[in-house]
């Protein structure tokens, strides 16, 4: 399939490699199977913030998860190029939860969509998602996840 | 190793497929290893909710893990068989803690045990067992696991 | 490479095994990748406890992942011997946060920055480092991670 021609049909366009926060890299590769390092929602050099269920709506927890997924594949396609990716096999997304806010699976479907829009029934994995106490800078989502790669 | 036959020698009856929460799958195999989604305490339609330490005892914490893990198995049953399991390689067991409760090795040894009462030393794997802010829902513990299977 | 030599350029010791807090192992193998179990921060008998941001400050916090990182080379010395690590594929690092501490890969920057004391590019993977509710018995970090092995 032609992850470029479809990113187009869906009107995405990358966003810019998120640099690391510390001392790690984007993903790291074994074998066919590609492990993404845990990403963030940016938006140009900010970063959405906030506890989701206080400082953030459920909708712009959404959006949040839908840019973080834009990250995600940013720095999987800058890596080894989205054409190489066959399959999402199991995404962990965490939730910058403000206490009883606990929709989380509604939030990081921002993300899953996402990856289902581009792939199909490939880009619909096994999945956690889950509310943190805090996640770094306050981001309002953290996702992480693996994929299986040519 | 017959997996039926010791199930039913533990007075086991695995409980209905849970249904994905939102864009997921139950799990996801690469290989011969098997990525299991959250699973949560559901029996019957309910879910058993909370937070351990304040609206749940350490009794009630294990059994939610137990049942859990019941969860667990059916999906894997259901997807590619029990039979095929050859070893519990990892698990991430995540507790809905009220605050000040962190005993949470304690609760999510009542899935760890079901699958070492299963499978014996194949069923001890690695794991993680740690507090949550916020879990879907306010079910009373999360886990994910990864399987080798035949 | 001799890791046995660079532990002693380093001036390294290992501290001895943890033992396990409940029913599992401290490291799983399937192929060529190797599972750790969460690991804490123990010192001799003790474990470095408490909430980063309140009741230790990020130096400590930093030395705390350090120590967790001695403690997941000790197990994988144990179990394969640190001579077969090849890669570390990927981190989880859990800070047991304060409301309000957020700095958390600065936390965990004390185990990658061992392993890349150790291993050089090869000690770098990817990584997620976030902010838990409650780590059991109170322990400072948790770490748990996967390395790629001969």
């Amino acid at each position: 399939m032609d992850v470029a021609k479809r990113l187009e049909e869906l009107g995405i366009t990358l966003p810019p490699v998120q640099k690391p926060a510390g001392a790690y890299v984007g993903c790291s590769l074994v074998g066919n199977v590609l492990y993404v390092s845990g990403h963030g929602p940016s938006q140009g050099n900010a970063y959405i913030r906030g506890k989701v269920g206080h400082d953030l709506t459920v909708e712009e927890g959404v959006e949040a998860a839908r840019v973080t997924g834009l990250s995600i594949l940013a720095t999987i396609d800058d890596a080894i190029g989205l054409s190489r990716v066959r399959r999402i096999v199991k995404t962990l997304g965490m939730v910058n939860t403000a206490p009883g806010f606990n929709n989380t699976p509604a939030i990081i479907d921002g993300c899953s969509n996402l990856l289902i829009d581009i792939w199909g029934d490939a880009g619909r994995g096994a999945r956690s998602a889950v509310g943190m106490a805090e996640l770094p800078f306050d981001i309002a989502v953290e996702i992480e996840l693996i994929a299986e790669v040519d």
